[in-house]
């Protein structure tokens, strides 16, 4: 069997390219999927579609546009690893998290210790907390071996 | 038909009071339904049980009592209210929005302007971003008439 | 046991008051659910939310709010009614009807014979079709019987 | 990954043609699939079956064999494009968006700017509104990237 | 709780009378829903509608309108009887049963032992094979117990 | 696509023979699936296992190993057909009927006009109700064409 | 809103009878269902059926009348507390749980300290251990406080 | 069509094997998965992770660690096999074999004779009761025949 999982959340640090990386390096039988992670083609993922919009249109026409991408690769996934960094609101990762927990897809969360009590609800529904991507890695290793 | 909504998020103002008092004043056939907004409580809820403990695994088992109520309230109400406030991180507002899209169950977000950016997953599956308690309350008086 | 069906589709004439007004005179045990049928009220259900729009967003921002409860009503109704008139697009109609198929839950198209052909696929799905109010009473009469 | 896209609605333009061209000119690894688009041939799919019929029953008989092949490419689709022309009813076409709707399946309208106000409900629950077949081919590259 | 048991099938004995008048001596909460057994309203149910037909259409007209009903009854009911009785071929009844088998629907058929080895497969997915109402009434008084 | 048709019912005649031989020679991308159709390997398929049973026990033994290779092969078809000869109650084969009807798979019939009425409604829930083996495959040619 | 909650497990102390009156004593807003817990009766559930049949027919005849009311229990409870006791297997309470957690169904296991190891996987999924009846009172009177 | 084939259960006999060997010996079209069986490395799956924990913490982490493989497993199987042997509680087979019911995905059972009785729950919702690895491969044989 073929693993796919989903790496949700933080685009400004190289975690998915430790992990994908590691993966890689023991073989396992693992594909990783991802939101596009450009953020500024992200942002302007909606910008080619009519009506020219700004502000509170423009995000809504493109996070939509990301969702067939996002809603999709959710669905069909295996397992999502979920990642909070030290910045920004990263609602968008909790969502996810949300969305697997309704699903009851399981979900492994990626983040350092000083954020445990904010993210209690969201470790609360998780299979699992890592706190860097080669305890993602092992974790992996573990869980798809044949 | 009485109809059971959800609010979720932001217990350090009174936006459910005003919502629940606008409903009131218009004999809206509405019952809200929420988590318990006792932070301390809402902290400790497992604290009763065995074993004692502190830190990651006391925020864990906590969640995990709060999740029967949370849960179970979500699966029944027929639309969410997720509010999201000037403060904190509020994962678990985008994580049950995340929850209620993979179900199907409409919600509406509640924000200042400020926050449109990194909300604009959590507001691209909602129904309607409204940024007042008043406005909820109109919505609700437009879609609950019978 | 209390029947509920969803009323869909046109809104120029009085077929909802003539199917409710006949369900009455025979005492069927049945309540009846519609979308908002106020053609204005409905086209500026969003208005009061920002940011103000006209065009696509503003029928976009009114649609959404209306899904609240057209969404809500299908999902809890026992069997929906969809009602084609002589004019007007009339896609939302179609739409419920498609929405029901997919959910599994009958429903009965009430429409002239002039249309059959453009309406098969609608009709192909559905439990019935009615060309009067008359008869989708006479039908619930029938069916509710107890 | 492989996409299935399910292709929707009007059949007298070659919009078809033109998506499949261009997503295989930027070599896209997407699948197209769609309903028998010959005219007479998918109004005559039950004309083999007996009873022979005319009339209301042979649109029944004909599109419940349409509707093998259409249910099962839509249950298996990753997402739909939904397109409605300057002529007919295509009461099909909103149909379909219903049943993607209700299945949570996402979905793209392609339609002129003319028909927004009847369509608002079907764009409504749409994941974005595209113009032109280049717009679609533009979307699926970005959302198929790997 | 108050208990719904749907009974299908045979409409030729009085099995349920003798059933409802046992549960009802026993004051059992139960309440029970059933098909239309009035054989000749049952074939006509479709009469009413245009167009006019005979033979093939008018049992499918007919079939299709009483669908709404059992269909409708049989996914709110918490149990069913599924009685077999020693005439016709009461496919209707097999149907029943596989419908409850697919919604994981509990269901106890009733019939007579001359016909255990045919029915094997509706037996095999059951939850008990009763011979008599009393029986049924005996097993209905054992689980609906408070 | 490769589609999966399941063959229901009848096992004294050489249908299922005819259907595959046709799709054969029209090289259809049709994969057939079916219950096992040897009698009594079927009746006899629970004899090896303890307790040694007679009559309804044994019956009912070999029903649920038969259970667990027809209730996957019809989780798994994208259509099945269902075929009722003329004699034996074939009571399988309308639980079969049941089951697709409930899970929302299309289904075929297959018989002969003298028993429309007992079947109506099984054939009320199928997409289209054929004769003839040929016409099976005629359907399946037109349904699964590329 | 009344919540039900399904007591499962041990039948040989007194844990439901204090949890019941520990929630009358509050007066909290709960339902209790169980299995029929009279062991002999429970046994013997399947007794009044034919065939006449002892050891495992005796006890597949008896668990299946048994699993109409469990079964069906299970599905309409909010919340389950699975019961293991000092004595005996309890298959039937690790059965249940795993039931609930397949369904999303949150439980909450109620056990002595030495027996944690062997219920790690049932434990793992509960969302709460209590050890004592009176705990699981305290957590009831949190979770549905209105 | 290959089928999957989920081995729950015992790990201290080599039941595994047994079967895996003799579906080997027939070439059977099967794939057979599995929790990790080897019983340390299954206690310490979370051992990597924060916080470091003994006793129930340690315990809750590694199952849920494990629960990602074996819930994915559950899900994707066709089949499985839940092995009870003589020694200690197998509380998580019992919990397996619940979650399999509550799927609708058939299991076997596999045991001895004297431990019928503790385990009626779990064989009446049970398609086949086996005592020993032979006539799981027997059946399976049977069952996967093409």
């Amino acid at each position: 069997m073929i693993w796919t999982v989903y790496l949700s959340g933080e685009i400004h640090s190289d975690w998915r390219d430790q992990i994908i990386a590691g993966a890689k390096a023991l073989e396992l039988p693992v594909v990783f999927t991802s939101a596009v992670t450009n953020h500024e083609a992200s942002d302007a993922a909606g910008d080619l579609l009519q009506p020219e919009s700004s502000g509170y249109w423009r995000d809504h026409k493109s996070s939509r546009v990301n969702g067939i991408r996002t809603q999709t690769l959710l669905e069909k996934c295996d397992l999502a690893i979920i990642r909070f960094g030290d910045k920004y609101k990263q609602w968008n990762a909790a969502f996810d998290a949300g969305y697997c927990a309704a699903k009851g897809k399981p979900y492994i969360t990626l983040h350092a210790e000083d954020i445990i009590h904010p993210l209690k609800e969201v470790d609360g529904s998780a299979m699992a907390w890592a706190q860097t991507p080669a305890q993602v890695v092992e974790i992996l290793s573990y869980v798809v071996d044949e």
